[in-house]
C-alpha cells in the first residue's frame, strides 16, 4: 500500500472503467454534474455508469439505483455523495474491486468541525482496510487528457508536457483555464485536497517519472511529512522544471489554509529559501505560475537580458522600458546607424526610433514593421524582441472594431520559428465586450505563431526574469 | 507671461471660439480627426472652426483655406499642422488675436534631431514674441468636461473631482479611458507634451487652486525646474490629495523619456524620497494610479487594517488572504460566536466559514448572503469587507451565461451608502467575449452601488494600502 512508484499510480490516470456516484438526476446545473459532461465531452472510450438512488437516465445514460446493481467491473470511482455515506461507499466499492476512490464530497476535516475531522480519519482508516486508494476528498480529482478523463468540459482535448499537482480544486480548474486560453496543454492534472490517502509527495514522486511530463506546476497550501516533500521537490527538480506556488505564507492565509484542506501551513522564508536551495521557480499567484509556463513553452530561452521592445505609445515605451529595467532585465540603445537605416522610410513626426522603438504613426503600414523588424532582429545588442499592445490608449472615435482587429493582426507578420531571436507579446486585455473580440483573435494568432502572450508589461518582465535566472542557476550547477 | 496664477490659466480651459487648423479633408481615420469628433459628440456650445488649404466639408462643417478668412474671432487653436508650418501658424493665429495654441504635432525635439530641437526654440520664441501661450508641442491638450472640450469623443461627459496632468498623450488617454470604465470622473485633464512653454509646474500650481479639482493624478515624465517644481507639489500636496507616477526611473526609461517629450529623468529612490516627505501617493503604473483613484473616491476611508473577506473558493480565499496579508492589511479570524451564528443556514459542505468566508456553495442563495453579511458587519473585528469574483475557476460546463450574470449580480445585494462599513469589489476580468459582458454589468452594477472595482486581489491590497499609509501619516502630520 505505502509503495508510490510510478507503476503503482499509473492506474490513477487510466481507468478501464468509472463510475459516478451520487450524481443528481434532478439538477441538471449541479456541481455533481461536471465529471459527467467531462466524460461526454472527452469521449471517454470505456464504459461508465451513473449511481443514485433515485433511478432514471441522464442525457441518455441510465442511472442504477446502487454500484452493486451495474453490470460490468468498474475501477475507478468518483465519488459525490454526501460525508455521512463516504465511508459506506468504500465498503460497496470494496465488493466490487473498485482500485481508487475520488471524493470529490467535502464536508470532512477543513470544516475545523470534530465530528468532521474523525469522519475523515474512519474514511481513510476504511480505505486503507480495503486496499482501495483515495483522491481527496474535497476536491475535483484528475484531468488526463490523453484517456480522456476532465473534471472540466471546457478544458483541452490534447494533451501537452505540463503536469499539475494542486491542492485546490478551484485554483487546479483557473490554472488549467486560463493557461490553456494562452496556449499551454497538459500531461496530467490532479486536483488532490485533503490528502487523507494519495498526497504531494505521492504525485510528486509519480510526475518526476512520468515521461509525459516535462514542467511540474504545484500549488501546495500544506505538507504532512516535510522531510519526504523536501526530498521529492530535490529529486523531481533534477529532472524537470518545477514551479512552485505555496499558498498560506502569511498568518492570514495559513489560517485560510486550516480551513481550506486542513494542512499546516509554512512561511514566506522558509519556502523561498527552499526553492532557491533546489532550483525550483517560486511564484507567488496564480497568474505569475501561468506566466512562467507560457514562458517556458514559447519563448526560446534568450541568450542574454538585452531586450528589444516595439510598440505604439511614447508614455507606453517610457513605462514598458521602466518596467523591463527594473526586473532585471536591460533595454540598450540602438546604435545611429540601425536608427538612421530605419529613418530612410520611417516619417519622423509620431515614430520615435530609440529603444523602445515606438510606431505610433508607422505601425499600419505592415511592409515597413517587417522590413523594420527585419533590420532590428539583426542587431547582436538584443537577446530578445518583445512587441506590445495598449488597446486602452486609442481613442475609440479612431479606432473602429474593424480596424482594431487588422491593427491587431498586423504585429503578428511573424513566426517564432521563422525569426532569428525570440519574440514575446504583451496584449493587453479590455473589459469592453467588443475590444475582447478583436484582442482575443490577435492572443490566438500570436499563439498559432509560436510566440508567448503576456497580459501586461510587469507580468512578461516579471516572467523572462525569472526564467532566465532559473537558466542561469542551471547551467552554473551544471 | 511668465505670471502663472490661476486667473492667468483658467482660459485655457474655457475656449470662447476654436479652430482645428491641419484638420485632414479626405481621410475620415485620421488622427487629426479625434479633436473634431470631440467637440461633435461634447457638443461644444461655442463657435468652432476647420480650416484646411484643401477647402470643403467634413460632416457637415466647411472648412476654410486660411485662418484669416474665419469669419468670427478665434482664442484657442488646436493646431494639427506639419512641424515645419509651425512657426507660421503662430504668426497667424497672432493676426487674429488668438491666446493659445494646441499644438498635437509631432516631430520635434523629441526626435533627439538637431534641425528639430531648433525648430521647437524657434517655435517657443515666436509664441512668446507674439504673446501667445502654447500647450505641447507633441501632445493631445485639453479633456474639460465642463466646457465641453475633448480629445476623445469616448471620454465621460459628466465631471468630476480629478485633475490629471500628463506629459504623454497615450498615457493621458489610457489613464481617462480605463478610469472612466471604473466610474472615476475628471474635472481637468491636460496633455502636455514637450512643454516648450506651459509646463508641469504651471499646471500644477493651476490645479492646486482650482476648485473643481479635489485630487491631482502626474504623469510627469522629466521636469525642467527642479525646485519650482518640488514648491508646486509641496504646496499642492497640501491643498490635494496628489498622486505621482514618474516616468523614465530606470536607465532604458529614462533613454526612452529623452526620444519621448525631451525631457530629463531622475531615479526611482529620489522620487519615492520626495513623495515620502511631501506626503504624496506615488506609483510605479497607470493601473496603480487608477486603483489609487478608485479607493480614494469610492472607498469610504476605513478606521484601520482588518479586513473581512466574502467570496468562493478555498483555493481563492487562502491566496486573497495572502495577497492582504502580505501588503500590509490583516485578515483577522472571525471569533466563533459568530461562526456558530452562520453555521445554523449555511450548509456545513462547500462552505468555509472563517476569514476569509468561502461561500462556494450558498453563493447562490442571495438571501443567505444578505443575513450573512448584516451578522459579519456587525462585527468589530473588521474595518472593512472586500468581496471577490474569480471567473476563472468556474467550470464552464457549469455556468451559462445567464447563469454567470445572475451569480456575478448575487454579489451586490449591497449599497456602499447604506452598508456600516466600507465595501471593495474584486471581479477579475475574462478575455473570452461572452464572459466580459456578464462581467462588464457586474462591474457597472457594482459602480453604481458606489463600491470601488478592483480586478486582481494583488491590485486592491495595493491600493487600499496606499490609500491607508497615506491617510495615516496625513493626521500624524496635523
Amino acid at each position: 500500500m505505502e509503495n508510490t512508484n510510478q507503476y503503482n499510480l499509473d492506474f490513477l490516470f487510466h481507468p478501464n472503467s468509472i463510475a459516478l456516484v451520487g450524481i443528481t438526476t434532478t439538477e441538471p446545473q449541479h456541481w455533481t454534474r461536471t465529471f459527467l459532461d467531462g466524460l461526454i465531452e472527452f469521449e471517454f472510450d470505456h464504459p461508465f455508469y451513473l449511481v443514485n438512488p433515485k433511478d432514471g437516465e441522464i442525457k441518455g445514460h441510465k442511472v442504477y439505483t446502487s454500484l452493486k446493481d451495474v453490470p460490468g467491473n468498474i475501477d475507478h470511482v468518483i465519488g459525490l455523495v454526501n460525508a455521512q455515506l463516504a465511508v459506506n461507499l468504500v465498503e460497496e466499492c470494496a465488493e466490487k474491486g473498485v482500485r481508487v476512490i475520488h471524493f470529490c464530497t467535502a464536508g470532512f476535516s477543513e470544516t475545523g468541525e470534530e465530528s468532521r475531522i474523525k469522519l475523515e480519519s474512519e474514511l481513510a482508516e476504511a480505505a486503507r482496510r480495503k486496499g482501495i486508494r483515495i483522491i481527496g476528498p474535497n476536491c475535483m480529482g484528475i484531468y488526463c487528457p490523453q484517456t480522456r478523463v476532465s473534471f472540466s468540459a471546457a478544458f483541452p482535448r490534447e494533451s501537452g508536457p505540463v503536469g499539475v499537482i494542486s491542492q485546490s480544486g478551484g485554483n487546479s480548474i483557473y490554472l488549467v483555464r486560463q493557461a490553456a486560453l494562452r496556449g499551454v496543454r497538459f500531461s496530467k492534472v490532479i486536483s488532490y485536497g485533503n490528502a487523507c490517502d494519495i498526497n504531494e509527495n505521492d504525485l510528486l514522486e509519480y510526475l518526476a517519472d512520468d515521461v509525459d511530463t516535462k514542467i511540474i506546476a504545484l500549488y501546495i497550501e500544506g505538507i504532512k511529512d516535510g522531510k519526504r516533500f523536501r526530498r521529492a521537490l530535490e529529486k523531481a527538480a533534477k529532472q524537470k522544471t518545477v514551479i512552485l506556488l505555496k499558498g498560506g505564507t502569511t498568518e492570514g492565509g495559513a489560517r485560510a489554509v486550516a480551513g481550506h484542506t486542513a494542512s499546516l501551513a509554512g512561511n514566506r522564508a522558509t519556502w523561498d529559501a527552499l526553492s532557491r536551495q533546489l532550483g525550483i521557480i517560486s511564484v507567488r499567484t496564480l497568474e505569475e505560475m501561468i506566466d512562467v509556463l507560457v514562458t517556458l513553452l514559447f519563448l526560446p530561452l534568450p541568450k542574454g537580458r538585452n531586450a528589444l521592445l516595439f510598440g505604439a505609445g511614447g508614455g507606453a515605451s517610457v513605462l514598458i522600458a521602466d518596467e523591463f529595467e527594473s526586473r532585471g532585465l536591460r533595454v540598450p540603445p540602438i546604435p545611429p546607424e540601425l536608427i538612421a537605416q530605419l529613418r530612410e522610410y520611417t516619417p519622423i513626426a509620431g515614430n520615435i526610433l530609440r529603444n523602445p522603438v515606438d510606431y505610433s504613426q508607422a505601425m499600419f503600414n505592415t511592409e515597413g514593421v517587417i522590413k523594420t523588424l527585419a533590420i532590428l532582429s539583426g542587431w547582436e545588442g538584443a537577446d530578445f524582441l518583445v512587441m506590445f499592445v495598449r488597446i486602452g490608449q486609442f481613442t475609440a472615435s479612431r479606432i473602429s472594431n474593424g480596424q482594431l482587429k487588422n491593427l491587431l493582426m498586423s504585429r503578428f507578420p511573424i513566426k517564432q520559428d521563422q525569426f532569428p531571436k525570440p519574440v514575446a507579446m504583451v496584449i493587453e486585455p479590455s473589459i469592453i465586450p467588443q475590444e475582447a473580440e478583436a484582442i482575443l483573435a490577435a492572443i490566438n494568432s500570436s499563439i498559432s505563431s509560436g510566440m508567448p502572450v503576456y497580459y501586461s508589461f510587469a507580468a512578461a518582465a516579471n516572467a523572462i526574469n525569472l526564467v532566465l535566472d532559473h537558466a542561469e542557476k542551471r547551467s552554473k550547477k551544471s
